[in-house]
């Protein structure tokens, strides 16, 4: 689905809503293709991209959106070639929406603040409705395919020096460095979330930084990192081991079972929660459900974390396009935590990984 | 002022205010010192600290807030040392405003989703005062200053290396590359901002990030960017020129003269609407006032941008201990983009500059 095709398709949802229009604040890139801060309104008259001034040349130069209207807070002198609405964000928004006359209008994001202003400027029904997008931005179309494998290929890239790093007396820290480097090196926009290096204690939390903590033998070390390529994220997880015990081998042994019993139930057509249960229950069998705290797994795209989910009580159901991390783990104090994670793109009857 | 006090004024302030508990979403680690997800509720019963089951190790390990509750969506098997309240964030939070009987609570910074239901479990006024932290974090203590300097002296460091590589047909994402790299390996947790190096046309965008393009003669470079040491930002910009044009010049030495007029008003009781205006004048009387879009600087603390600010309307009274950036710039289409920014530390006479 190119970016024209998205917004014609947000069009006939508010038509078969009643909507009069729809405001866009979290999905102005997957709608306009701009990188620059902005909004978008949808509606019959056709999209507005609305943005401060300061974002003007940006979203000129890359939004599919051509109808784009610059606000800034207070009157200043303008160059030649600009035409600015002086005011906020939320007196243009009202401006435009009472143009269209909108009596019921769907939005995915606004501050309580706007949003109260807003009412108060143009009276209307204004629905959250999230879902809208959300729902389209869980099937990938070939473009963001190509990106996310892309970004995929990079965070291998970063695991790969990673693996060369993990040594006794490094830090965390300077694995990180080594791994980001590499990803930056290839390409990469920047990381898609803070580098996890964690290493011995910081190995069991579930949600670990990279810290100045060294390296030292009969520890595990997860690894997980991601980047950006045109946007779109990536997500990948490994753990190591420095001279590892019997215990911390076994834990090993166990996720990366879980993980490819949960890979292998990928398809489409598949449920979420099913594929989230197979990950849990070899894990709960060998004796270790109180140390298995997260979902299996999420889907990745221009945010790191979006819709589907693989968790216990998720009602997605997998279909073909989509792309998810397939990632069990487990964390034992005083043992070390495991975690392995891919990156999947769902297809007919099972799945290619991205990040092999 | 350490952690403890913190949460010692801010109690003060809800006496001051008639509130009988304070719910922290925004600022868990300004009070407790955890970088796990975490809420914090403050009353006369002393301060608690809420957060997922997954973030309970790290939490516990960081934080001065020794009181942790636990929470977890659905009923799962517990380690044997867990105590977990299974369901929502929202509902412990309820649970606890009853047992506090508090009848006028203020927030922070609460989802709209989270305050309805919240309302809806435990009756209450519920008021909105983000502006009681955002005052206390104006003024850093000497403990968060020196993390701050250090911070800064990453961004120097990762600025020095960004010098070196500054060169005909190397890419903007290199030099990103190899700045944060340099940052990194001195012990940067993480880039603070998405590192700008933005060339050529890239260079007039006030919000630029950076690209595949490679520089070329001719151009403007703004290389903007920023380490984090303890979970202290750092900020920093410098304009680089590869044989540079007359004009291109001339507006680098308009935004040097600009910023040195700048930074010679700081010092405490000086408006920071008045030194963002000294800035803009020296640009304006250079005949690039419809160039010069953004405000002249804003607070960095554990936050990239926090308070104070020095923009136009800003009614900030700057005061000794407070941490600023002061960054005019000039944008112009087809010339180039000049910015320089450093961040200061106010004092009773003047300021200490940490980006030196």
């Amino acid at each position: 689905m190119n970016l024209q095709s998205r917004v014609r398709k947000l069009r006939a949802e508010l038509a078969a809503k009643g909507l009069d229009a729809f405001i866009s604040v979290q999905n102005a890139r997957y709608l306009s293709g701009t990188t620059a801060a902005a909004a978008v309104i949808v509606s019959d008259e056709g999209p507005v991209l609305l943005c401060s001034r300061l974002e003007f040349d940006r979203a000129k130069r890359e939004s599919t959106i051509k109808d784009i209207q610059t606000y800034f807070p207070r009157r200043v002198p303008l160059r030649r070639d600009e035409r600015v609405y002086f005011g906020e964000f939320w007196q243009l928004l009202a401006e435009r929406l009472k143009r269209l006359n909108a009596r019921k209008v769907g939005y995915d994001c606004l501050r309580r603040e706007t949003l109260q202003k807003l009412q108060s400027a143009h009276k209307a029904d204004y629905l959250e409705l999230p879902e809208l997008i959300t729902e389209m931005r869980k099937i990938k179309s070939a473009q963001e395919i190509s990106w996310l494998r892309k970004a995929a290929g990079l965070a291998v890239e970063g695991m790969f020096r990673a693996t060369e790093f993990i040594d006794e007396g490094r830090s965390e820290l300077e694995i990180a460095a080594e791994a980001e480097y590499a990803m930056r090196k290839k390409g990469s926009e920047g990381t898609s979330f803070s580098t996890i290096v964690a290493s011995g204690e910081n190995s069991w939390l579930p949600h670990a930084t990279a810290t100045r903590r060294r390296l030292r033998e009969g520890e595990l070390i997860v690894v997980d990192l991601g980047a950006t390529y045109k946007g779109y994220a990536s997500d990948m997880a490994r753990t190591f081991s420095l001279k590892p015990t019997a215990r911390q081998l076994r834990l090993l042994s166990i996720v990366r079972r879980a993980q490819a019993t949960a890979i292998k139930r990928v398809r489409s057509g598949a449920k979420a929660a099913g594929i989230d249960m197979a990950a849990r229950e070899v894990i709960s069998r060998a004796g270790y459900g109180q140390f298995c705290s997260h979902g299996t797994g999420h889907g990745v795209g221009l945010e790191i974390h979006e819709a589907p989910s693989l968790a216990p009580g998720s009602e997605d159901i997998l279909r073909t396009g989509m792309v998810i991390t397939v990632e069990p783990g487990i964390y034992v104090p005083k043992i070390g935590g495991v975690r392995f994670e891919d990156m999947v793109l769902v297809t007919k009857k099972s799945c290619d990984i991205l990040t092999d």
